[in-house]
């Protein structure tokens, strides 16, 4: 029953939906990093549901940081950021506290907890918890940007609507994005989707997608053979996101239909560095970086809240029931999921950083 | 530099591919378990390398169980096995010490181990590794069967071939799969696979597949929100093993084309049981078991070693080189793969569980 | 820089002396554990300064638990407890911010955290921070209870007046203690104390002491061979509370003046129960528990604040100087150190069980 | 049921006292550190049993190192050292099977392992796993000593004789340790505690003592607050070394008996670095080094292998009964446990600088 990620750095989830707050504490910062708040702000923005394409439920997501800061800079103990529920009506919820919502966690939280969770809103289950997350990892991944390391991630497909690639050198395309909410290289396959959840929302259904990230500026040699792989470590922490279904590296599945021939990646030497002239195997040999761009691919399914009469059961009475879930649903959650597989990342990477060259090395 | 995984049950794995020996440490372990040596063998013959669709070095893989076992049971404490490397010639390995084979560890372990590394065979990162891995979770697969929770692994498509899928119900699916060497449901795709893998390995070249796996017999309530999330262990676990650059669960990748309501789940009851009309979700809501077949599926790369002349670098002296691999290789590694993706689901079922109940749970 | 503790049970503490509040997360607790605040309020209250025996500044040590609980029992999902620094005046400590007080970690703190660090009342380091530690251990101390696991500890010796020793069955005497402020067997003995305790006081000066700690009603089997004994696992909790500089089991140090025909403990049999004639182990043989009390004692040294004026040095300027510490100090903290020595105690044992049993186990 | 220890350096030990052979296996080792066989084998011999003062069971202890290492060097991955027992007679047990050897891990192993443990001269438990674990620490200490970081121990008290101090600086006398099997500072000592040991060998009875262990070289800041301190580090490994019942630090439980003006040490300038005039903190302030000589003590108890009769249970029969235990006895272990408890602080040492540092640090 644990909720804590990482070993040289590690961050601890704790709240529910409807609690009084959702938060989070990291451990293994080094002392000195520099705590913006607008920087921090700024990545919870991508985070938060805004316009049509999400649900109406706003909150105003104020982190408030109550240890481990001191003017403006880490003090190298844990931080812990609390983020209050303000906008937790838990009247919607208390009807069905019985009725399971498809693809949701009610029923698999009542196996687990026996009847002791909290069901309103997905509990501790919630995305919100994300939101602190996104939080306590803004400061690594600004200590990352400070030594050239840049992560960005795109919406490379909703439902059936396809983003350009990212380019081969992923640095001017990670730049853009960051400054966008909606994460979508192709301004017009951004109408596109955009519309489409639109759509969908109005239909009271929901989309789903695929999120590709690029990671550029990490050295060759980060990471470990066997069970802390890059890939291991990186994907260990991407399913813990929810609605996440399927992760892969570099080609991914295709891989699996080149030949060795086609998938192998030639290396070369390009301004006196090796590198390789393909990037199937998404900057990771051996579970270790190669000094390539990381790259991965991250499967985000339609948000389980939909408007239509379900199928389910009440799982105390032990009988079949039907549902419809009332309140404020997002569409599509995969341009807000955006933010949490960029915070995931950045948390990841320092933390292999770190194994390697101690916490200390995250200050620079 | 940690080559530990799991928490309640953990396993360490050690060795080089050309060094003396290849071993693994599992801790974690009730005591009374049985040690079955056919069954180890029977799990490990299914790893080997056989006929013309595998390598020709063929190793005894004799596994010797050097502590914590007593008269054919496990005492509870550390139980070490070891793999001695019989057929280990460097010399096919020397030459080409300084010249990184194309898409396998080489130049990371360089960038890693600084030369120090042990460079033949692929060293600590060769899939002779998975040898002893195979062994140890022998034991906790056994021990999982005798509380009827069965694992079963088939390969979904090799390269453009594919295999038909499970059962709804794959229990019996599982039954045959576990006396097959190349596990394939379909007899007839089985043939046609093995041609092309034989036909790849001809020309030199090698082909890459995607493996499914189900688990039956699990209980609702396995697993924990966020970071312990079912998904996050076995992914964790499936990217540790070589050549593997794709994981999904359930729909998978696919589910992000479909509709919230085409994704979603309908609960029923059945013989009194709460289950799922579906399993989009494959068995996991919320990172958590809900008692449907946990299923996913794995993407398994070309083999890295082929026969053709690759482009490549001497990174010792920093410059473009050409290298063509001599030696013995497999043309695919997606049916011996299978093993290793069947032994480490076992553990983290196992280990999920003993977090829930203590590692006394796996003793019935 | 972890600040977590536990493998199945897990305490994270976070927070400094003068930020906003100090706070503890504590993961793995079973779902359905009764929170008592009375019980809990109970355990603060013998861990706070009361009377002229401790320090001056009185806090109200409110917990506010934020996460992790509903309708009065643990949901499962990690638990967060808050304490606000209401008496947090930063001003005392402004001055000497560089001045390192003899014994303290102002020195280290500054040579770890170069400069970061929140010096005030010894930021991250100060005792503070064991209030929310009580707190969230009390509920694992009254599920224990409820298990028939009771855990007592009386001040043995403070300074150069000693207490008696437990009964050789500690039960009663554990019972007694329960209710006591001031946790002494004999009240003559009690009575000398905290006079010395006020004349120490009195003369700007501090005392140590040492205090024992029995535990009844565990099952033999329990701890682990090697790294994870009981004996481990317990120094590991015991030696992270501020000032304490020893800790020893049964005999003890004096062990070492037995001859080994002395020292053993015989076993024999009563009540149909497999115990030992005397219990110079404390409980433990192999660093599993027998069965017997587990017993230990715990060096508390004296205060380091005091009034005197003590050399030391500027560690900015580098150069000696003198200080003499104003603001409010305990003469003692023996007695209050009490309250964390059951709280850590408490929690060792239940992670031990939930090891072996799973963290279930503490439901009952 | 971890036999782990270590978070950036880890170490995992395995085996049984008449097993095929002990091990241990170190991760988290630095690529490029010296492996020198004869230091490894220097440290083995002073725990090696020799002379009068030993047990007759004289063991070659030939490390055999099976993974990790490479032309003299470590590779940086998991590194394995077996050790054969060579002389394992179990007829010497078997009679005694269900009957508990007094303060020995017999009745406990039942009671955790129920039947199914080795009990063959302690099994898991035996002293023995100590060799292959000083084998893998010793590659940890030499690596440290490059870095001037040097640790010694002798026997401050055998029983009821003393040995002098070390002197305030204690490097002199580390240095004059590191060759002496019988670690005494004063010859007159030595040779009175050799002589006790003899005279309680040959009466069938065994002795106890307390090591002292100073470690020198360390820099200001390092270790952790609450709980990885440098205290609660060295005692969890400490505590793991069997017979072990004592740990206390700087003045130890004497500081108690202080005042607070007499206990806190007081800090000056010598030779433009800061250190503290008197030692009673043993080196740490709030769980973290201040730069002076860490300085701990550790208390054995006597041998529990006596020849006497003694009074006992068959804890299978549930009766009382009576034990002679035949075989090889040390009349007292004192001075071999000094190689481990060396060896563990070297551990210890080297893993606290690796979290802060990276594991790369102990490359130099």
């Amino acid at each position: 029953m644990s909720s804590t990620f990482g070993k040289a750095i590690k961050v601890t989830l704790f709240g529910e939906s409807h609690g009084e707050c959702v938060g989070a504490c990291i451990e293994g910062l080094a002392p000195g990093l520099k705590v913006d708040m607008d920087y921090m702000k700024a990545e919870l923005a991508k985070r938060s549901a805004r316009g049509s394409i999400s649900t109406q439920r706003r909150e105003a997501d104020e982190p408030q940081i109550v240890s481990g800061i001191l003017n403006g800079y880490t003090e190298g103990t844990p931080l812990t950021i609390l983020i209050k529920n303000s906008s937790a009506d838990r009247s919607a919820y208390a009807a069905m506290d019985h009725i399971a919502r498809p693809s949701h966690a009610d029923f698999t939280a009542q196996a687990k907890y026996l009847g002791f969770q909290d069901a309103a809103g997905g509990g501790h289950f919630s995305g919100r918890l994300t939101a602190p997350l996104v939080a306590v990892c803004s400061i690594v991944r600004r200590a990352l940007e400070e030594k050239d390391i840049f992560i960005g991630t795109h919406i490379n497909r909703l439902h059936d609507i396809s983003d350009r690639a990212f380019a081969k050198d992923p640095a001017a395309d990670i730049k853009a994005l960051s400054a966008e909410y909606f994460p979508v290289l192709d301004p017009e396959a951004a109408q596109r989707m955009k519309s489409a959840i639109e759509k969908a929302g109005a239909a009271g259904d929901s989309l789903g997608g695929v999120l590709e990230t690029a990671v550029t500026g990490l050295d060759a040699g980060i990471g470990e053979p066997w069970f802390d792989s890059v890939e291991s470590e990186l994907a260990h922490a991407l399913f813990s996101i929810p609605a996440v279904k399927g992760v892969e590296f570099g080609a991914g599945f295709a891989i699996t239909e080149l030949l060795g021939s086609q998938a192998n990646d030639p290396f070369g030497i390009k301004d006196g560095r090796i590198v390789t002239l393909t990037n199937n195997s998404g900057g990771i040999n051996g579970g270790i970086t190669n000094g390539m761009p990381v790259v991965f691919r991250t499967a985000v399914k339609p948000t389980a809240s939909i408007a239509a009469k379900q199928q389910t059961v009440d799982f105390i009475k032990g009988e079949t029931a039907e549902i419809q879930i009332a309140g404020r649903h997002d569409p599509a959650i995969v341009h807000r999921a955006r933010a949490v597989v960029d915070s995931l990342t950045a948390l990841v990477i320092a933390d292999l950083y770190a194994r390697r060259y101690g916490y200390m090395w995250l200050r620079g």
